[in-house]
């Protein structure tokens, strides 16, 4: 019992989750995401897409790396993926917050929990790169629905985003061409600017 | 190509369900949760609690159907779990949601997504039950950890509540206990009135 008071402190711990806002609004409305939510549509995502990767990857381990991706964001709050200043002691911050959530846990839960942040984040794997390629598409999708979104609203050019799109490019042909399809029409749209 | 479009389709309808409002409130808060992060929150339950199911369960595919079980109330909305009028129409309202969200995707992947919300629904294999738990037990932390939360507002008395935790009672001996002592813990605090 004391094991499960545990992991019910760190489920309770995770309702956080729902509070903490990324820069990407909702299609059709000006409400920020929040990172439960963008877990869950990524997750969606990964299951949905997994047969398009290239190499044979374990689709329930995807899966479980973009549950787990942000909740470090818990206690090092989001970092936007254009912010150069935000990104200097991202790694730190996140550290630091990974030791306290995972810490919450049982051991062994604790370590396999870590494990898949740490694979998600060194990107090093089939699995942690297709992983990436859904955390990376998903606000593309939502700023081409929102004719633009944070891409307008940062003055982010296509040039950048594409350097963003390296995961994509790495695990999966059809959907990279895709992206850059998709992005070719935000240009021609007007919703992103060229370089 | 045209596969991938559908897919794409699909994951873009998903969006929705950030807007889909739930009757729980965020723990400290008196924002109301959505269904985006309801599924987030449940299915990283599964993950974390899987090892106190009684019988062997294939905690994957548990993950699975807790990122899908919702996603019919895009089309059909939200039925709060004691809202009895609301249930007399509920799964007519769901299946045709169903039919329509599903049949976006491609026919094999229609066809694995809409038997998993299927199995979710008719709570009678190991997973399926254990699941429904996940969906069960989420709300009782969140009204507990909000003194009360929707069983105060909605004045839902602990005999209704002991109704809803069935699921908990057929799939995990020590989840079950648990539940028993916070719903108790919920009542002498005056969270929860008694019949």
């Amino acid at each position: 019992m004391e094991k499960l008071l545990k992991d019910i402190e760190f489920i309770v711990e995770l309702d956080k989750m729902k509070s903490i806002e990324r820069m990407t609004t909702l299609i059709g409305t000006n409400k920020r995401e929040d990172d439960a939510q963008h877990s869950w549509h990524i997750a969606m995502m990964g299951m949905t897409l997994a047969e398009y990767a290239d190499e044979n990857i374990d689709v329930s381990k995807v899966i479980k790396m973009l549950l787990v991706h942000d909740i470090v964001e818990i206690y090092a709050g989001d970092t936007f993926a254009y912010d150069e200043k935000g990104y200097e002691d991202k790694l730190e911050r996140e550290l630091k917050s990974a030791d306290r959530i995972f810490g919450i846990l049982s051991e062994e839960k604790s370590l396999e929990f870590r494990k898949l942040w740490d694979e998600f984040e060194e990107m090093k794997t089939e699995n942690a790169l297709f992983a990436n390629s859904m955390d990376r598409l998903q606000p593309i999708l939502n700023n081409f629905y929102n004719e633009g979104g944070t891409w307008k609203k940062h003055g982010i050019t296509h040039s950048k985003v594409l350097k963003r799109v390296e995961p994509i490019k790495a695990s999966s042909t059809i959907l990279y061409e895709y992206t850059l399809s998709l992005l070719d029409k935000a240009k021609s749209l007007g919703y992103i600017e060229e370089d």
